[in-house]
């Protein structure tokens, strides 16, 4: 029987998954059953996402074979192609990206199948075209061309490589790619369930990811990493003397006039969040390695303010934000490289639910009116 | 606490609605406390966007003014209409909406905002311009020019006028307003729960419209009624002798193998569809107007067959098939045509969705393996 709704669906099991687990009154998250603190800095992007949309961890030879898919994946239909210097000058990143992945459908073979195989095979291609649709759509805005994929670089490499204009460090390459792993899949957040909602009705696996892109795009979900690095610069360029002490300040202000601080609290998590761990010694890392510590002391600050007053704890959206920065990623694709990553989740949630489908159609309760008498047009 | 999971969410409350209302034991269906039966026939297409979005009834200067508004919000943005000719060389008619809604959003001056004027301004830009897209659509494909609006004609007869050519009979239009009217609203269904979980990350309400658009694309929701009309036709093509006939074995042969009968049962009606008696009736006049019965008559005794066997009643999408058809629409628009009327609904849950927010995310319950070691790929 309908009951009265939990708002927002808080604690509702919405469906079983076998892609990814989280604990979160002990700070876990598991992939298939790996715990991330076995994979952040071990395993490759290109063997989660192998792992979530095809079950298991692949051998040397599957995992060579999946690359050789993901680098034949690469280029894009000639639909979205076509019209990225139009998009380019008329969209935003994630709305650009909700266009091209839409418009993606057209080169795509398999588009209109549901079949097992036939979604493996998008899912790899929309994973491998991901990043080239930031880098070519970010390329395209500035006037500049793309350099070409580099067939010995993996996902991470090749992105830095194509939206930096240069070869990426080795170090730098390893973190991105970390962090690509650390985003991969996280249950049922909004994006994946808004996926798996459009799929259940089995619509196709590009209608459900742009879907997903949609809902990404909401600053309560993917759009955080982009307000941090803004409140972040704004900080430091209103500071008239230490940004990191300006922090203080401004945090304390906005909280007591009971604002939102961007990239703090998870509706799951009530510890930290495990994959901020990784994500603040990156930030750390990269912020020493550049010779320009402060965006990373202010984050720190921040965070020491936000426990002391709301004992909230940095989700992965905070630390995310300067790890970005210090790649040389611009602020604005923060939540398209997100997307990069969660591209392998929602494409293995896709599989998931197509496998072993039912409608998503939840009920309603009615607040409105009743019993209402319609006037004719002319009596009223 | 996370319980276990109901599949599919069915009779789990996930959200407060003032825009609809069904009594699935008792067969009804009410928009804002206004029971269909009052409005079948009775109120305008536009009367009904305005009361969803709005919140009540139009007078006559208010809905004087929303056509207006309605005309003049008809002109697709550049970016869509730039693009219209290459998607519809290369895109299914839905998968072409969901592309050009998504460019559409780079002409509408109020994107990005979510403030509720601008919702406003957008759910009415969204509701004139459906139509347009399906007919520019359609038109592009077949080399055909779309004949200009006529400001004098209602949605429903523009969209007539422009998708056959030539100016409806006025019961033509009258049928298909009554169709948009039914088709209007209709509580959580997929597509309007995709777009509420979209905007509820605070996401802009044309992401939320292109989430729905490619819910509403899959078999299990919009897509029913294009495989209604497919069914029929496939029935009548093979038939030896009469098609009415060949129904009764044709269903009763498909339901022995464990088939699905498109356009049968609702997951909230346990009674008869309301919506369903007035397109029965509709579809009984146009197909006697038309001088052949046949796909009329075809559904009838399908109607009769199904419930005998099965005790299933047909839903709304069964009867809009043969409307759809005698009123001289392809096939594979009916569920575009279906995005138009519902374009109204999902618009209003989204201006209702952001005007009370809370972030739609679930649990899952996780169904795989536990405790995996993971084998650096050297090892493995």
């Amino acid at each position: 029987m309908a009951e009265k709704p939990s708002r927002g669906l808080a604690d509702v099991v919405a469906a079983s998954t076998a892609l990814s687990d989280i604990d979160g009154r002990a700070g876990r998250l598991s992939y298939r059953g790996y715990d991330i603190s076995q994979l952040a800095g071990v395993a490759t992007f290109e063997e989660i996402a192998y792992l979530l949309q095809r079950g298991a961890p692949p051998d040397r030879g599957q995992l060579a074979g999946y690359r050789a898919e993901l680098s034949a994946g690469r280029e894009l239909g000639p639909l979205a192609a076509g019209s990225l210097a139009d998009i380019a000058r008329a969209q935003q990143p994630m709305e650009a990206l909700r266009s091209l992945v839409s418009l993606g459908s057209a080169g795509d073979p398999d588009a209109q199948s549901n079949e097992p195989a036939a979604n493996l095979r998008k899912a790899a291609r929309l994973t491998a075209q991901q990043p080239v649709l930031v880098a070519a759509y970010a390329a395209e805005r500035s006037g500049k061309a793309v350099p070409a994929a580099d067939p010995g670089l993996g996902v991470a490499a090749n992105f830095l490589l194509q939206i930096t204009g240069q070869p990426p460090g080795p170090r730098a390459a390893e973190i991105l790619d970390t962090c690509l792993v650390l985003h991969a899949d996280h249950t049922m957040n909004a994006s994946t369930f808004a996926a798996r909602v459009c799929a259940a009705t089995l619509s196709d696996m590009h209608s459900a990811v742009v879907a997903a892109l949609g809902t990404l795009k909401g600053p309560l979900h993917g759009g955080a990493n982009e307000q941090v690095m803004r409140g972040l610069e704004a900080i430091r360029a209103a500071a008239g003397g230490d940004p990191v002490d300006a922090v203080s300040d401004q945090v304390a202000t906005r909280l007591r006039q009971g604002e939102k601080i961007m990239g703090f609290g998870h509706r799951v998590y009530k510890v930290e969040d495990p994959r901020a761990a990784y994500l603040r010694q990156m930030s750390a890392e990269l912020g020493g390695a550049s010779g320009d510590e402060t965006f990373y002391r202010m984050s720190r600050r921040m965070e020491e303010v936000v426990l002391a007053e709301k004992g909230l704890y940095p989700n992965v959206d905070f630390y995310a934000a300067t790890v970005y920065h210090y790649l040389g990623i611009p602020t604005d694709l923060f939540t398209p490289v997100f997307s990069i990553s969660r591209m392998s989740g929602w494409t293995a949630h896709i599989i998931e639910q197509h496998a072993d489908n039912r409608l998503i159609r939840p009920d309603s309760e009615y607040i409105g009116a009743s019993d209402q008498t319609w006037i004719p047009l002319e009596a009223r």
